[in-house]
């Protein structure tokens, strides 16, 4: 099966979370958008392409005739697929659980620069992310973090599965954010450095994130760097 | 199967959307923290009482040894065992994206009352309050009512599902939070009264909604009415 995925072309967004398992697992997938006219074909396919299963927003994923919206879907749907979930169906709501968690800590880190609202420019609401972003810094991050250490204490030593690869782009975006606040709260949590170095040193991710396919992290994105915003 | 549903007791919340599911069922349930010392069962449940999948937050199902978190994640689970979702991968997949969108509909409508966080109250972020609320009456309630306008009309005819029972839920939070707002984006779209009518009209959910089990809507929920949020 070669998958193609639809996803705005300059920045990693929602759309990372599914090309780090694909690339993870070795699966043939073409990044539509990324390609000549692939904008265009992604637009057409929002507007109607799908006249049955609109998706509202990208990332959507087209598998044959399917076309799969959502980000956690689309990892649910891919997960068993790629080897990258169990098959058993309470291990596959377990790891969507998480992967559900995870959507609302990327929705949190991405609301700390656009506290009113996605349709204003950051600068139009540089007071309020200041404020929402010391939120965030004194309680939200911690708080997140804290889960995830319990669950990867828990399940030591178990499969790695799409769910893992998600916290690995999680940390490295915090860590682009929020390079202090990140030192801060890793200096009594060593798990953080150590799921990120081993989802880092994975052959197939390593590839990865040296190849050009991997777009560096930027001010348009989910996770933005503003000093201000910082520690 | 008895299932036994955790969400705090006093509001609708996040919960609702699984008790609506349950109780156009006609389900067998115990929605456990509204019972004598169902809240020091819920806690305990939440600190020590699932050791491997323990739940970021309520609320969470329990089905025999199954414990499953995420609002979401929860319905994925009953919608087949509950005859609201189809039977086939597609169909649950698609149902599931309506219900993920639903979910960042709801996180929106939250924030606007709460820009800054949750951890703050209501008080303490009034100002902030103000602009998301412009922001969110002025171009994101249109644009997911237009989104699910589009679909509703696109399905006209198919079996409920636990999204139809989702989004009768929204309109019903929407119309109590911004009730002028509504009734200026309803003038428009009659697709809107039609679809809550027609789930708030199902013998099941009547009876439901006319019962104590039904908690109003309050200023401590996802919905809340503050007037100077609305037009």
């Amino acid at each position: 099966m070669r998958y193609e995925l639809y996803y705005w072309p300059s920045i990693q967004g929602r759309g990372e979370f599914v090309r780090l398992a694909l690339e993870d697992a070795g699966a043939a997938y073409v990044d539509v958008a990324r390609r000549p006219r692939g904008m265009a074909a992604m637009l057409r396919l929002m507007e109607s392409g799908t006249p049955k299963q609109p998706p509202f927003a990208p990332p959507f994923l087209k598998a044959g005739r399917l076309v799969i919206a959502q980000t956690a879907n689309i990892l649910l749907f891919l997960g068993p697929r790629l080897g990258l979930a169990p098959r058993s169906e309470a291990g596959r709501l377990w790891v969507h659980q998480l992967q559900l968690t995870i959507a609302d800590w990327v929705t949190e880190a991405h609301d700390v620069h656009h506290p009113v609202g996605a349709g204003l420019y950051y600068e139009d609401q540089k007071r309020e992310a200041k404020r929402r972003a010391r939120e965030f810094r004194a309680s939200r991050m911690a708080k997140f973090l804290d889960y995830f250490g319990e669950v990867v204490a828990r399940h030591r030593g178990a499969r790695v599965t799409y769910a893992d690869l998600s916290l690995f782009q999680m940390i490295a975006g915090l860590r682009y954010a929020f390079p202090r606040a990140m030192a801060r709260l890793e200096r009594r949590r060593a798990w953080v450095a150590a799921l990120h170095d081993r989802m880092a040193g994975r052959p197939r991710i390593r590839a990865y994130l040296a190849s050009p396919r991997r777009i560096p992290f930027n001010e348009h994105g989910i996770f933005r760097h503003y000093p201000e915003l910082d520690d």
